[in-house]
């Protein structure tokens, strides 16, 4: 049986110092990577966008070698078979005060919990989103980046308890359609697919990467563009991302139905095949 | 002598649960409260913000006299004199998931820690303030709140190393200046004063308002409107307020230098007299 475990720096435990800066400030990045059979999916890219969010926070990235070997440990010892992989990196420890430490030490965080492969709150057909009214604020020196500091998203997630609906899209205050809580947003039309760029809020997902890829092979049109709200009712289908469900074809937005058939089954089947099937073993 | 010390729900203890929320999301928040001769300055101010951000957050506020028990052990046991006591309270520990859990069982985390009535970046008149170029994201569900979401301040803190400067200030994305990384900000002209009003973004901060019933006391009138950086080098003088400076006569912005005489001295005597000096033992 699989069972949840912690590993900090590389140790068993699961408990951080309160002088933590990820805790005193939310002064860290973290991943959330998908497990099958005992073996995480997508690492490479989880780790390349770790690293480059470590360089824009100007913190030292863990180093990838270690982290792995500590990640197989972690997973060989919870016996690991479907379930979730959380890191988290922080900017460890340091003094009262905003002032990054002189030294920087960072703090590896690596957590697995064993989940069936449907329990990230519905990935059916028929699942609906919703809008939420919490807004998404807007920094271009934050955006794309998986960070810490995620109340906006607390706040959106705590307008809905109906576990059927998949996720609660956020705008930037400027009534921009721009992502879930926790997944990216493409839209399908007659010309097709249409995402929001990131350049000012939004999480760069791993899993939107992805399904960028797929439709490239498969010969459908991908443009980052500005999305209102009614450009979703327009549109013919609309699909989400994210790296524990893969791609979805959403079923409704509110009470607005799209038609099953209208996103491809082979562009949804290509994300889920690179997405949520390790590549090889750690 | 005083030391450092920390309590955990009224415990002495100085680590958390990598479950906790506040390190998971920075779902929490937090005051900064100067200690002077052992004892809290505005602590009752510093716990009315508390629970009103609490109801903001829809989490339980913490039981207020039991809190202040906790403070009264923690500071006889730090032997404390002069420092500051850090309060964070976050949403407790939680699975995985923004949804705040169904039972929120508060986490309370009181750090005292001994300084030098000066230690904190300096309180010189002749002190400097700079422009940072983070950005101060906005969004009227946070703005007001000390809350654990606080990259951003980071990543303008690092923005300088010189220990002379006061503070950096921060822009909203219109431009338009909010406040200091860790201090709110007052303008003085022929007209009174003027501070930014803190509905998209920004602290509002226990001495900012110490500083206005300081000068509503000596005739002096205080307006809420937006700064631009324009009316910052046209005023006859700066004022920066926080929990551990009270208020401070700005010497400097850049290069451009302020009268000293131009900032009433019987303000700022107030508002250190109102704001440094504990009212009563907790």
């Amino acid at each position: 049986m699989s069972r949840a475990l912690t590993f900090i720096d590389g140790h068993p435990g699961d408990q951080v110092p309160v002088s933590d800066r990820g805790l005193q400030y939310g002064d860290g990045l973290f991943e959330t990577i998908a497990i099958r059979r005992g073996q995480p999916c997508l690492w490479q890219r989880h780790l390349a966008r770790l690293t480059s969010g470590c360089a824009r926070l100007q913190m030292p990235p863990p180093e990838r070698s270690a982290l792995a070997a500590d990640a197989g440990r972690l997973l060989a010892a919870a016996a690991a078979n479907d379930g979730v992989l959380k890191l988290t990196v922080t900017r460890g420890s340091g003094p009262r005060g905003y002032a990054p430490p002189p030294s920087v030490k960072p703090r590896c965080i690596l957590s697995f919990t064993p989940e069936g492969r449907d329990s990230a709150g519905g990935t059916r057909a028929d699942g609906r989103l919703i809008f939420c009214a919490t807004p998404l604020s807007e920094n271009p020196r934050l955006a794309g980046l998986k960070h810490l500091n995620r109340l906006e998203q607390v706040l959106a997630r705590a307008e809905w308890s109906d576990p059927t609906i998949l996720d609660g899209l956020m705008c930037n205050p400027r009534g921009q359609v721009i992502c879930g809580t926790m997944s990216n947003l493409f839209a399908l039309d007659h010309s097709g697919l249409t995402t929001p760029a990131l350049t000012t809020c939004g999480v760069s997902g791993t899993v939107r990467a992805v399904l960028m890829e797929c439709a490239a092979a498969l010969g459908i049109a991908v443009t980052e563009r500005p999305l209102r709200p009614a450009a979703l009712y327009a549109a013919s289908g609309l699909i989400i991302t994210n790296a524990l469900r893969g791609a979805v074809a959403v079923g409704y937005l509110g009470e607005h139905r799209y038609s099953p058939e209208a996103v491809p089954a082979a562009l949804i089947a290509c994300v889920r095949r690179r997405a949520l099937e390790p590549e090889m073993p750690l």
